[in-house]
């Protein structure tokens, strides 16, 4: 069950989700896949194809990698109003972490077909989540970008030799 | 003056510019600025409001950055078929790096108010232009991302200190 009531309002506090019109709200509503989990439950797993964004709207989950040696390497925990594999609705490519819930946790998810589905009936609201998705993209390049400068700084030796991903060759 | 023939050739090999029916791409190759700029000649400048995207059709620029001791880092050189600028098209923020010439170099921009003007006209034409640009800002998401965390496991004590911009909470 979707109280649709509580996401018309809560919605729109997510980046994604900003500066939608009611009836697009309502779409999204109704296509999102409801998903209530236990602790210790996987939510997705690194190396799986993605084919959705999970939004947190209560409990908690860990994101989490394997590194090379086989150990689980604790990334961040994201609560209420966080959201998680933002990137599979726009690029399809396996999962970079593995997400598993720490808490009781509702969780909402919305498929690549469901962004289809809005294309198709609902033009100018897709328009909306996808460049809502593209600033929040830019935003976090911001973020790792200085992220990577300020390691850099840290060993100046190294700072011409780090190559930020400003660009790539046409393939 | 522009080469109609040359760029309808070349701008289908930039990931950005994938997939676009011809149309559309005259539409935007009609937009298109055009830039000669000479060695040492400024194209943009850290900490300016970014308002275009550049393309660099041939020569070379250096994009670098002031660290907070005034010294110039250097980032990157970008010849033929590589392009800066492109978060500008999505999210007006001030420009995180300057970019200067280092050869004698022919630069194309598309600025913000150009996509807006694509947007007007033809709907399905931006949709894959705003399309293609997540799809490229997630990618680099993907491989700063990657670097974080390999630097992270260099240093295993601070694999848990450091957050991925995984999410954040809504404003």
């Amino acid at each position: 069950m979707k109280d649709e009531a509580d996401l018309l309002q809560w919605l729109p506090s997510i980046a994604f989700f900003g500066g939608l019109e009611v009836p697009t709200l309502q779409r999204i509503i109704a296509m999102l896949g409801v998903h209530h989990v236990v602790p210790e439950q996987e939510v997705c797993r690194q190396g799986e194809a993605g084919r959705a964004l999970y939004l947190v709207r209560s409990g908690e989950v860990l994101v989490w990698r394997e590194d090379e040696h086989g150990r689980r390497v604790k990334l961040v925990r994201l609560g209420p109003g966080e959201f998680f594999g933002e990137m599979a609705l726009i690029d399809i490519q396996k999962r970079s972490a593995s997400v598993t819930a720490t808490r009781p946790a509702l969780l909402y998810s919305l498929g690549t077909r469901d962004l289809l589905t809005l294309y198709n009936d609902d033009v100018p609201g897709y328009v909306m989540v996808i460049q809502n998705l593209a600033r929040e993209l830019s935003r976090r390049l911001r973020v790792t970008n200085a992220r990577l400068h300020q390691l850099a700084a840290d060993d100046e030796d190294e700072a011409t030799l780090i190559r930020p991903a400003v660009s790539r060759r046409p393939r």
